[in-house]
This record gives structure tokens, sequence and C-alpha cells, in this order.
């Protein structure tokens, strides 16, 4: 049966890259021509529009271009309900044109907690005596920082109902060093490589036919170095790779993400797709043109640095 | 000026006590007469209305005894856009009755995906040119897995807004050993002792006119031997209590969590208290009896330690 990382790949292969595109709402830096209907409607039906309409428009231009889209839901949460009510329209709509939707997240707690929060994006809750999805998106990032057991009842949802994590590992900002640097007394190694392994065991219950897991890592494209050797202690696990581009990773740092057969990494772009427009009085179709040029610049890049490492195997 | 910290043991000196009660919705398990709406009305207003009506019902009973209420937002997830909304209700009834409103979230992200966690939860976020008040509660759990200047935007929210919030250190459940009781080479101890230096470090710039700090900690009711060097680590941090009664904590495992001064703690009690009935078909009637006699007795239990423990202090 293919899982999520089986879909994944095949979706990687149809689109012939490996780029994901992250729609993150932050209503002032949109264009005027979206936030403008804030002056015909009232306030938190203006929310949920803007945002919806926002990423219709980019989901139009990306969704023949990516495999995936990555919704991070902190964008969202800040405008409340109204927010919340846009994130499960863009769900909808990017899944409608058959892209992976990925939710960050971060999610993490304890027992029955963590059983929750899988049952709202991955599996389903009871309601009134019956199962269902709530969110059912594909994926969601999680924090591996309440230990094993915290992750369990995510890991348990991907195998039931054939979705997918990334596990935090290593993250793009400077203070991941404060914590996942830290080298441990048990191992003489830092913290991340000791989540790698708990990761790589873990995904062993959820390898597809194409050979990885759909258990996942998150590694920042601003630690190459550390990347080498976190992709070994993983190979089944397919690496989300935020970081690229607003916050300073290129093509040529993610590289070592990839395994040698030019797979294993899916790499995240959000602000500098679809913020990356200079003025807000943009009109729709200079904007259009902007969000792809943006993305079939950084497609055009990661897909150079892929044939330059890996050669004609991708 | 009044702090949150200041706030929150102004309300435990009012109401003699540092219970907390937990408001985490399980449909399942509530009672027929608060899930029986859900014969009379559309699935999505009937998730809302029993949620809400649930709330409302412990709420009057608990709002005279307890300082603050806790919500678990994963059990509201779990239920999506009409959980949320009760989330939302819930929070409202909550501070009109004059409590304290925590949220057990865990949130943790980077830059400005922080910001917005803390804009959503704690401060204001920019809607159409505006700020504005989003969830507006008092005080948030947030995780330390992304390192110091992940919690920066939450630290500089409570200070600009009155705001607390509350710094996983040290979990309850078992699996907490994996990552937080990790000897770290650089210390010699392990890594919740160095999240307890972070977490007063952080809590210097919040600290109110009763001496304590709005930067809190959370360290689990079952690790009552740890919470002996970590009290000691904080000493002006309060710290919030998980894993009373349910998950195993008795009144004497939550002493060492207390300053000398009987103050320093909060205990947190959801299932013991509210969904201690036998049976779904319990009467209105017996369903305020039963979450009154069990919160009366978590309180009597706590108070009554602390009294042994710290003498006429407190």
């Amino acid at each position: 049966m293919k899982n999520y990382a089986d879909r994944l790949v095949s979706a990687i292969h149809k689109k012939g890259n490996p780029c994901v595109v992250g729609l993150d709402p932050r209503l002032n830096m949109m264009p005027d021509f979206v936030t403008s209907c804030s002056s015909k409607m009232e306030k938190e039906k203006a929310i949920q529009v803007a945002i919806t309409n926002f990423h219709r428009i980019i989901l139009d231009v990306v969704s023949p271009l990516v495999p995936a889209v990555k919704l991070q839901i902190a964008f969202y949460e800040q405008y409340g309900i109204p927010g919340l009510l846009a994130f499960a329209d863009t769900i909808q709509i990017a899944k409608k044109k058959g892209l992976i939707v990925i939710v960050d997240a971060k999610r993490n707690d304890i027992a029955s907690t963590a059983e929750a929060y899988a049952n709202a994006f991955l599996g389903k809750s009871t309601i009134f005596g019956s199962r269902e999805s709530v969110f059912d998106i594909d994926c969601i990032t999680v924090s591996p920082f309440l230990g094993r057991d915290s992750l369990e009842p995510f890991v348990k949802a991907c195998t039931e109902y054939g979705k997918g994590i990334f596990i935090l590992v290593k993250t793009s900002n400077p203070g991941s060093v404060d914590i996942q640097d830290q080298k441990l007394v048990r191992t003489g190694e830092p913290l991340y490589e000791d989540l790698a392994k708990m990761v790589n065991d873990l995904a062993v219950s959820a390898i597809g036919e194409s050979g990885y897991s759909s258990i996942g890592a998150v590694v920042g494209a601003t630690f190459p170095h550390e990347a080498v050797h976190l992709r070994r202690l993983m190979p089944q696990s397919i690496i989300l790779v935020p970081g690229y581009g607003a916050q300073g990773g290129n093509s040529n740092d993610v590289m070592p993400c990839f395994n040698e057969d030019g797979l294993g990494a899916v790499i995240n772009s959000s602000r500098g797709i679809t913020y990356a427009h200079r003025s807000r009085s943009i009109s729709r179709e200079e904007f259009v043109e902007t969000v792809q040029s943006k993305l079939v610049q950084m497609i055009e890049e990661v897909t150079f640095s892929l044939r330059d490492t890996f050669g004609s195997k991708k």
C-alpha cells in the first residue's frame, strides 16, 4: 500500500523537483488588491476572504509546478477564528489541486493530549459517537522535546491513516545551538544526533514501496555541515528543509540533505516566493508574475544543484 | 505596575489556595445531559454548544474556589473550528468570572513565527492596519526546544502586555527522561537544569511587586525529587505543576515546587475534577456535586500539605 512517503516521492517525480511553497498569511504584507476587501465587508469575514483569496491566487500559480505546500499555522492563529477558517479553506483548495499539504505546527504534548493533536491533523476524532476527520492534512511537523512517548501517537496515526510527520532535529535559527547542539555525556555527541537516531528508529515502522519512510525530520538549510552527518543517520527519512532564501540558505547548502539517488529531501521557501513583491500597490497580474518567476528561479537553482551534485541519476 | 505574577499571587491569596482546574473537552466522556444537544441542532453548532455549556457549568462551580483555570488547546483543536469557537467562548466566560486564564499550548517556533504565536495569545496582531487582541488570555505554556531566541518574542509580549508564560523544564510523562534528563558534557548536569537557569535568566526582566516573575516554568508533579533542585534554581519563577491526581502526583509530591513562603507554584488537575463522574447518565445536579466535592477535596489536600510543610506562614 502506498503511504505518505510514496505519495510525496511520486509527486516529486511528477513535478520534477522537491520544492515546497510556504503559505504564511501576513495581512500587512499582502498586495492592496487582496486586502481591499476590508472596506467592503465586516472585519472577521474580510480576514478570512483576504487570506483565502491570497492563497487561491498563489495556488493557481504554484500547483502545476511543485509537489507540496506548507502552511505555518502560527500565522493563521494570529488572526483568531477567521484566520483558522482561512487555514481550513486554504487546505481544501490545495488538496483539490492535488497538492500534498504539510502543516508546520511543531505540536508536542504527552499521552492523550498528543493523541488529540494527532487526531486533529492526521487521524480522526470521535464526535458524538462517530469517527471523523478534522483538518485532514497529509503531514505535520512535531517537536520531540517531551520524548519518544510523546511522538508515538503521531507515528501511530501515520501508519493508521497513511499520513506523515517531520520531527524537529536541527532547526534553522541561530538559537538552535542552545539545546539541540548540546553534547551529551552518554554519547559524547550533540543532542541532534541522538534525535536523528530516534527518528530513524521510529521511521522503520512506516517505510513504503519507495524505500522512504513517512516519519521524516526537519533540518534547517542554514546548517549544511550538520546536515551531512544527519543525512547518514536517517537514510530512509525524508528531510524537510526550511530556511531557503529569506533565511539565508542557498541551493548548494541544501544538497547535503539529499541522498545519492537525488531524493530524500523537500526544500521550503515561504517569504521568498509569496512576499517578493516590492510594493503593496502591485497589480494582480504583476503579483502572479512575481510569484511565478521567483518560484521558477528557485526550482531552477535546486534542480541545477541536484544535477550538478548527483549527476544523471536525477 | 502589577504584572501577571502579581495578579496570580493576589488571586492565590484571595482564594486561599494555588489550585488550577483544567478545562479539557472530551465529548465522549461528557455527561449525556450536556451532549444531548447533538440531537437538536446541526453537528458543528452542537460541538460548540456542548463544550461551552460543559465548561459554563464547571466554571459556575469552580470560579469562587480557585485562582485560575487551564485550557489544554489540543482538546479543542481536535474538534476543528467548532472546537476552537468553544475555546474562545470558554476563555470569555472564565475571564468574566474573574479567573486567570492559562492556555496549555506548548507553542514553539522561531523569529517572526514565534512572534505570531505571542501575538495570537498574549499580545496584539496587526489586522488591516490596527493592532488588536486575538485570544487575549493571561498566560501560555511554551516549549524551549528551539532555544533562547525562540522564547524572546514571548518574553517581550509578557512585559509589554502584562502577560505570563510557563516554559517547559521537566514534564510529567515517563518519556521526559529521553531528552530533558540527558546530562550535558558542558555542565555535567541534566538538560533540565540548564533550562531552569535559562528560565531564571529570562525571569529577571519580568519581576513584579510580589517578588515573583511572570516568566515561570512547568515541572511535573511526578518528579518531586527533581523539583527540589529546580525550585532553588528558579527562586522567583512560579512553577505550573501538572500531573496531580489522574497522572499519579499527590499533595506531598508537589510540595517541593513551593518556596518557603508557601507560594511559587500552582497545581493543576483536569480529569480528576471534571471527568470524575462514573456514568455519563449522571444528572446535572449530581455532576455539579461531583465537580465541587472533587475540587474541595483537592484544595483541602493541597492546603493541608502546605500548612504541614510551611507552617503558619501559609
